[in-house]
């Protein structure tokens, strides 16, 4: 049985506020909360429409019918488990091996995807200015299908991070040089800007590096690359050289 | 003024089946209209709230009122303006070039995604299998951002057309070879499979090159790339050679 007072945190952990008051967040699926049960997470209670997950304790889960699952579930259709996590302690920043860091990256999709491509490409730590979206937004837990569990997040000022690192700082430009032709570095920091407007002036005056990602269309009209393929260009090209 | 028709035909136009029996699509918002109207689209009628584009002759637009706009939108927040284009009859498939074969791709957000790709790496012919979420869904026209103008688009069984080509054939596969040993030609057809099964059997058949994006994650578990991130990294790198 759900309680109602149950039902009223899961609902409010759908805001930041309440996920950070809490220190609580929620994931759903049995892909993504079977990745956070085999990592540090630490889970505080699971609800299931079946026996999704017989290695939990029972005195830390909940059966769930799928009405009330659909009711406080953030998907437009719930799957048949939904489990509440710790929100885990942040980690110092260590200044080692590839960083990507974020300048206000606004759309939950876009933070998923770029986590994915971090875990796949092993970066392991990802630096996201406060502006930035909450990783622990349901709709970005969901988009990171469990890389989430696998890459360290740090929520944190870039300017005194970036201006005071020993690591070379790169950044994506219009103007910057040719990335195919560079010579990349194994460690370093790359910065990724705001899906409208880039990097924002601070941040850019702290990045030494400027690369581009050439265009081939015939027109180059096309006016840019949506942010988390242009990530996936980039690590790509760090990683091969 | 605009009339009940008018209203009709364009919410109508939201589903496939009334854009294939009225050879006719819609696009929102001045960027996206803005490229269309530039390209060899024929424009039906255009929509605005103000005078967004002066330069289209009176007699095809119509002045529309926020709320009315907002009524018949396929976009959660409606913009000032929404036109409606003639669907273009389909060219014939030109075996020249590089060209990107997508085999049941159901996400319209990806599909716009690799448009804008195709687009931004002067890929020039776009080929679907009849499975593929339609282009002309408003969702899919919005996540082109225009490249829908200057790509050309052919939806075709895929198996004829890649068991008779004189062209090479490559698929991404899992225990494919690295592609960044690889020496990719300039020309080709390139296959990008379904968001949750990938490549189907019928069509995997009919692929000589396998490749595949290494993985670089200590723990290697992440199971796959988004679709449209791997489209950007395969055609970055047939770019780069």
């Amino acid at each position: 049985m759900v309680s109602k007072n149950q039902i009223k945190l899961i609902t409010a952990l759908q805001q930041k506020k309440f996920r950070q008051a809490n220190e609580l967040f929620f994931a759903e699926g049995a892909k993504v909360i079977g990745e956070l049960l085999q990592s540090d997470f630490e889970l505080y209670h699971l609800y299931e429409t079946a026996d999704v997950f017989p290695e939990v304790s029972a005195s830390i889960k909940s059966r769930i019918s799928e009405s009330e699952l659909n009711k406080i579930s953030a998907l437009s259709t719930a799957n048949n488990c939904l489990a509440v996590f710790k929100i885990p302690k942040q980690k110092p920043l260590v200044e080692k091996g590839l960083i990507v860091a974020l300048d206000d990256i606004r759309d939950p999709g876009n933070l998923g995807t770029i986590l994915r491509l971090c875990d796949w490409f092993g970066v392991e730590q990802l630096v996201c200015s406060p502006e930035t979206v909450d990783i622990f937004n349901p709709k970005v837990v969901q988009a990171t299908m469990g890389s989430i569990a696998r890459v360290s997040i740090h929520y944190i000022d870039l300017k005194p991070i970036l201006e005071n690192t020993k690591l070379p700082v790169f950044g994506t430009f219009m103007d910057g040089k040719n990335i195919y032709s560079e010579k990349l570095p194994p460690e370093g920091i790359v910065i990724f800007g705001n899906e409208a407007n880039g990097i924002s002036y601070e941040i850019e005056q702290t990045v030494k590096n400027r690369i581009a990602i050439p265009r081939f269309g015939k027109l180059q009209q096309t006016e840019s690359l949506n942010v988390a393929t242009a990530t996936a260009i980039v690590l790509s090209e760090f990683r091969r050289s």
